[in-house]
């Protein structure tokens, strides 16, 4: 229509890994005017944030980093991924779980995203993660997005591009999207490289190989 | 049923006003378990954590304080409860909503009560504020409690259980269970007594006139 101007406004949650890095760069191929934002909530693994910050400025622009690390208070005592005394696994255990922490981010997302005028929140949830992890399931950002508009009273719409696809379609695609893997962040610890040992290190080499895609990284074992 | 134990453990969302007061103390006289919780956003109003804390003691709990002022950030472009720069107003206006901030508040609340195995969560929004503030409403919790426990795959509920009275029934109803108005802090602004001028001064005022009920309140004018 004559005049319309067509919001391609959207708020991307880039939390520093593959999977986000790879819907960021998706998100702004596909014309969308890219609003990254980044949280810290207390996670042992602050290298994602400043993987994030990276992958941002490749794409052109300039994520918002959050500092929710007061969150801490409330995840240490059942998470591993703020709480060194808690082991890590190689396999998914429900200590990897921070309990709606995606809510929580994408709150503050659509919240960012009224006070910038975008309409759409992506977040980079993929199926390998969906039989473990409730917030990363369509059901559960379908309802979110619901409460997102009436919460609002405007036009939001939430979506994981690629929340029915294996991690390794998301790295083929990222790969063809000329991601900058080698920039991303995965592992839950805070070493000099990657543990290549816990369950998201473990995810990210399988993904690689499944996927057929040379792995950048760099891990310890 | 023999054996069966009821979860009444319940997060309150405690804000430091005479709303979310009155629904903590409802909650405790119906046999709940109260975790109060309650977020320092940026707010201006400083005085409605302390007040929170107080409250939460002459409830014999501790309320947990949470951190999120780095919401500032996203917040002080539009909202005058974060920022001076922009007026506040007697009357309701645009700049005087925090978009999403219940999502926020409410989501966190949902984290905090499945780290504490609480099953319910309770909020302050009440219907003097519902036609103005969307995330007050009952379409909008309703449709949050769904991502709730979608989003945690537990049965979490999600209430603000005087949704559909005015403000003025919250006092009367307030007055009759003991809730300390005295300790309530619904200024915008943080001076040493309540403005009397801004929209939530107004509110108050009112609420307590329409009640009925003497407000112990100071006010600058």
């Amino acid at each position: 229509m004559a005049g319309k101007t067509v919001n391609k406004k959207c708020v991307v949650v880039l939390s520093g890994g593959p999977d986000s890095a790879t819907v960021a760069c998706w998100a702004k191929t596909q014309g969308y005017q890219i609003y990254p934002i980044t949280f810290n909530y207390g996670q042992i693994a602050v290298k994602e944030t400043q993987a994030a910050q990276k992958i941002a400025e490749k794409l052109g622009a300039t994520t918002k980093i959050i500092d929710l690390s007061a969150l801490k208070d409330i995840f240490s005592g059942t998470t591993s991924l703020v709480n060194r005394k808690i082991p890590l696994t190689a396999e998914f255990s429900a200590p990897i779980i921070v309990p709606f922490r995606n809510a929580i981010f994408l709150s503050t997302a659509v919240a960012y995203a009224v006070t910038v005028g975008a309409k759409y929140i992506f977040y980079g949830a993929q199926g390998s993660d969906e039989p473990y992890y409730p917030d990363c399931r369509r059901d559960f950002y379908e309802a979110f997005e619901k409460a997102a508009r009436l919460g609002t009273d405007q036009e939001i719409i939430v979506r994981a591009p690629f929340s029915s696809q294996k991690k390794s379609y998301l790295i083929n695609k990222g790969a063809e999207l000329g991601v900058p893997f080698e920039l991303t962040w995965s592992c839950y610890r805070d070493g000099e490289v990657h543990c290549g040992r816990c369950e998201s290190c473990v995810n990210r080499k399988k993904a690689f190989q499944d996927a057929g895609v040379a792995d950048p990284t760099s891990y310890e074992a």
